[in-house]
């Protein structure tokens, strides 16, 4: 069984085949909120911290930081954003840039065992990020496209990620500590992505053996009710063997749907977690007895 | 690819692994429902016909008909619902009964191909019941238990599975005409019971390349917020491979989790039932680009 340790200075947090799902809460992130972007820039981390609490509150086991904001110092603003996020929770960090200078910065000032997010299957952004992915003994999120960019092909995928998990064994990175991301195509536009994923998490799991993330939300791309198509990709992607993805844990049917898909995998013993979210505001729902309850009920 | 085709006297279901999941309406069931039972008992059927009418219009692909009331004279009942029933929609009909005169009895009114619900693997329900099925050129739902009651290992329930699509060949009875139901345990007593009916479902359809359906709330017996459960396993099922479930299509969550169950296993070109089913309560909707939309709005 892979398992992937990340960690804060004071928590561990594990992913892998037989945990319960990891989610990597997503809302750090100035691209599209233009508030956030403006007062991170001017150096008001206050809503950067809130967001890491509340989405803490809301069920997040990890957290996504990103400072990708035009013209502006990314590397100072990203990991000046993780000192603070570090000072207000335990929960570990993914750092999140496409610039290599805002993902030293980042781990320079990290405690604990960082997610590296990302590497992509490019020669040029491979050399540049396994180096210091192993030179601070951290993990790495895989995005499956190269320099020809996302093949719809999702065989063609799985190859690029089998190239970055031998291209990081190279560098001494294990492939426990490579999280391939399958790269989710938007549903609405091609039909077959939800087919297309869980092909793609069962080979990576059984053929690499490496854990898997994703960003969620992409699925629902362009379609109404996103909530509704997120539930489901969550629920078969898990199924398939998924065992983390970069979402919003602030969406309560997002929870919901990690959490279900934790009670029915057998990874929430004696269904605990969901009776501890779910016990109070449901607890006079005594309906609906099933089908076979009520054979049995009256066969008695 | 096993096609099961239901029909009333004006139209046709198909169950398939390469269909849309179909939603057998549970709700016309006096079982735990006393007003019913008494107007059923009473000749009042008007509540029958209102239940069957609500359910097709809220998304039911076929309707269960019982009439198991103690001490009422249940043939003539079930016949008579039946045919009220066919009078008012043109879903085909599962009928519903314990009782083997009472299944002759809804056979013998009824219009087009019947699902017989259910036998047994109990020889001595399997004599009386395939002849039936046979008799009237029905499908069947077999229940993957027999005299010594309900195993809790998915490997036995597979057995007797096996036991009745050979029994019903001996009687003339294709297995596309054989609907398997691997009875579904409650979660919160069996915390195996989401991955015993992942693997069932899979040997079923593998290895008999039968038809699979349940009692879909059955999983969720005893736990807070069952819909959220049911909305997991109904999802993972279906990705498992499971083609039809008798279950409440009153639920809103279980027709989103069909629904959306149908988009990701690609039985939804265009996902064209989805945006017809959400459009407009959700037309303004345009939150959460997802972490791939970001990626792309940002590098582009």
């Amino acid at each position: 069984m892979t398992i992937t340790t990340l960690s804060s200075a004071t928590r561990e947090v594990n992913i892998g085949f037989d945990r319960p799902f990891v989610v990597i809460g997503e809302r750090i992130n100035p691209t599209g909120r233009k508030i956030l972007a403006e007062e991170m820039k001017a150096g008001d981390f206050s809503r950067v911290t809130a967001d890491a609490l509340a989405q803490v509150a809301a069920g997040a086991h990890m957290l996504d930081v990103n400072a990708g904001i035009p013209l502006a110092d990314e590397p100072a603003i990203l990991a000046k954003a993780i000192q603070l996020v570090q000072a207000v929770t335990d929960a570990p960090i993914s750092i999140d840039s496409s610039i290599i200078e805002a993902l030293e910065a980042g781990l320079a000032v990290y405690q604990g065992k960082a997610l590296v997010n990302s590497v992509t299957g490019e020669d040029e952004v491979l050399e540049r990020v396994l180096p210091l992915v192993a030179k601070y003994g951290a993990a790495v999120v895989a995005i499956s496209n190269d320099e020809t960019g996302i093949s719809e092909d999702p065989d063609e995928r799985f190859k690029v990620a089998k190239k970055i998990v031998e291209r990081a064994a190279d560098y001494g990175i294990h492939y426990s500590n490579v999280i391939v991301d399958p790269l989710v195509m938007p549903i609405g536009a091609i039909n077959t992505a939800g087919l297309q994923v869980m092909h793609v998490v069962r080979r990576l799991r059984e053929e690499l053996k490496v854990n898997t993330t994703c960003g969620a939300s992409n699925v629902s791309f362009g379609l109404p009710n996103r909530n509704g198509i997120n539930s489901s990709f969550l629920n078969m992607a898990i199924a398939a063997g998924m065992t983390s993805a970069i979402t919003s844990p602030l969406h309560a049917e997002v929870m919901q749907a990690v959490r279900g898909a934790d009670v029915m995998m057998g990874h929430d013993p004696h269904c605990a977690n969901w009776i501890k979210a779910y016990r109070e505001p449901q607890a006079a729902d005594g309906e609906g007895g099933g089908r076979e309850s009520r054979r049995r009920r009256r066969r008695s």
